[in-house]
């Protein structure tokens, strides 16, 4: 009798929280989704060896901007998440952008592309930096003329679109990149784990902040697979945030849908490997994970944030930190004298 | 007595190309010198395996200049040869600097480096566009302070230099990214292959070309292992350039020995991997090799090549091209938000 009682006490004692365990991770599941471990398909563009390791080139090469200087990786670096010191990036001219450079990593789970959703996909999204002028101001024309003076490149088009009679075009040029980019996965972060069943995954610590990120709010906007990135919200929902968070002249959405209600609305921000992306922000002024956490508080939930869940919620955060991609830099065709000169 | 005279007819026939293909090689042997396959050892910085791996991650992080958008790679990148897209390299603030970045790749085995032989090693060289204002514009002290408030870095420091007490100084940032890029080296050119007896590693041709390139003079300079890169001339030793390839404001060693005589001497290029290279010259404002050619019989050997000499010269200089290093990109330690701002 006692050996019983004794044992349906200890059972008593540890199922809360072996309970409380399995509610989070079910909750968990109900919101988010683990970031497969396999290159996801995408729409329109098969994506093949040939298509990544012709896109991988393109990513890394200077040559298909103005300058010949800055490529996709100057700004998306591969190396620290994806994105670029900050605050807002730098390109020809040395002309500072409008806003944060997004990162590439993951980019291809979400719903659009860019702060503002203006581009459908990844291989609209390729078409835009190479032409715009502060970023690396180069043609369509001249990018095909200068992919074409080069034989390393007429090869890996034409393999990358064996079907294709011209195959060096602007349009296979994006999809190119947007195959690459596809493989931009992080998988196996410990949020993943925790989502998948680990029961070592995440810490004490690590499950408050999961369970104050679900029931504060945050994952209303934040949710998915790339925990935000796949809907639209106003930035400062409940109270502005001040100028140099928000600044007044970039009006996000409304800029694309002309809607009054898409005044100063933005893509909710992918928070996968957050913890590797400081300064924070479409206009990179927050230079804390914490720091952010609090802006987020006071601007979208209306509520001051306690420093001991603002700690709690970081510490969930950098759960979200996954192998990052291994990429073997590309050695680069060879260029001849008819591609066309950097100005 | 027929079928001994046609046998002798016969290797009578054949041993002229064979005599001459060994004395080519004989000869080339008594000049230049295979890329070894092995990492080289440097002078007072031992290469270990850690060293390399911080060196790596210094190479590759942008957050080592004063904009943190610019890395030793944004200049000599690993993918096009070990240098950029020219004619001279673009820095900090857009700025234009006066020469064309030399390459990383082989550049251990240079007798001194930069143009003007002003850094006795890579070490002393390293320290160089990290401060300079057109460059990196940086200063040591902002280096040790970006790499002292990152943990990765703090840790691979420790790693890389085991014995000291404080090893983050801005004379470790050196030593480690010269003993990455002593890895930085490119054996088995077909070059290589054929001093070291391969019967097919040259076409007729090539051999045509490297028997001129000798017999004409211009091994009198572009000799050793790195085919150049280890003695000092004036550039115009018969007969000066124009000044769009010879700018009359720079007057190369001159600068650094303050001798009249070393007025426009600059250190011998050195060859390997040159067909990577275009633009040639400090200058940077040749863009084909046949031209660089045609230049150096000119003001070098005063003798104008013939456009069959100037082919045949070029086809030997393709052999010099070379196994290129395989790197994977580093993943950069995470920045805190002690890590100084860009600027």
């Amino acid at each position: 009798m006692k050996r019983i009682f004794s044992l349906a006490l200890g059972l008593g004692l540890m199922l809360p929280t072996m309970a409380s365990a399995d509610d989070l991770r079910a909750d968990a599941n109900a919101v988010f989704k683990p970031i497969p471990s396999v290159v996801p398909a995408v729409k329109d563009n098969a994506v093949t060896h040939e298509k990544v390791e012709l896109g991988k080139m393109l990513f890394f090469d200077p040559r298909l901007s103005r300058s010949q200087i800055i490529s996709c990786n100057s700004c998306h670096n591969l190396g620290t998440g994806g994105v670029d010191a900050g605050p807002t990036s730098i390109g020809h001219g040395w002309q500072k952008g409008p806003r944060r450079a997004p990162t590439v990593l993951n980019s291809v789970f979400n719903i659009a592309q860019f702060w503002d959703g203006r581009a459908e996909d990844l291989k609209a999204q390729a078409k835009g930096p190479v032409q715009a002028s502060v970023e690396m101001n180069n043609t369509p024309a001249n990018v095909v003329a200068t992919l074409s003076a080069m034989p390393g490149y007429v090869d890996a088009f034409k393999k990358a679109f064996p079907r294709e009679k011209e195959p060096i075009t602007f349009d296979n040029f994006a999809k190119a990149i947007e195959a690459f980019e596809a493989t931009l996965i992080t998988p196996a972060a410990r949020f993943d784990q925790f989502l998948e069943g680990s029961e070592t995954a995440f810490d004490e610590a690590e499950k408050k902040g999961l369970r104050l990120f679900m029931d504060k709010g945050c994952a209303a906007c934040h949710n998915g697979i790339n925990v935000g990135g796949n809907g639209y919200y106003p930035f400062g929902v409940i109270q502005k945030p001040g100028a140099e968070i928000l600044p007044l002249g970039d009006k996000g959405r409304f800029a694309v849908s002309k809607t009054a209600s898409d005044e100063y609305v933005f893509r909710a921000a992918p928070l996968r490997n957050v913890a590797l992306r400081a300064p924070y922000f479409h206009s990179g002024q927050v230079w804390s994970l914490e720091q952010a956490v609090a802006v987020m508080g006071d601007s979208q939930l209306g509520e001051k944030l306690t420093d001991e869940d603002t700690k709690l919620i970081v510490a969930f955060l950098k759960t979200l930190t996954g192998e990052q991609p291994r990429v073997e830099m590309p050695i680069l065709p060879v260029r001849t004298k008819d591609v066309p000169k950097p100005e």
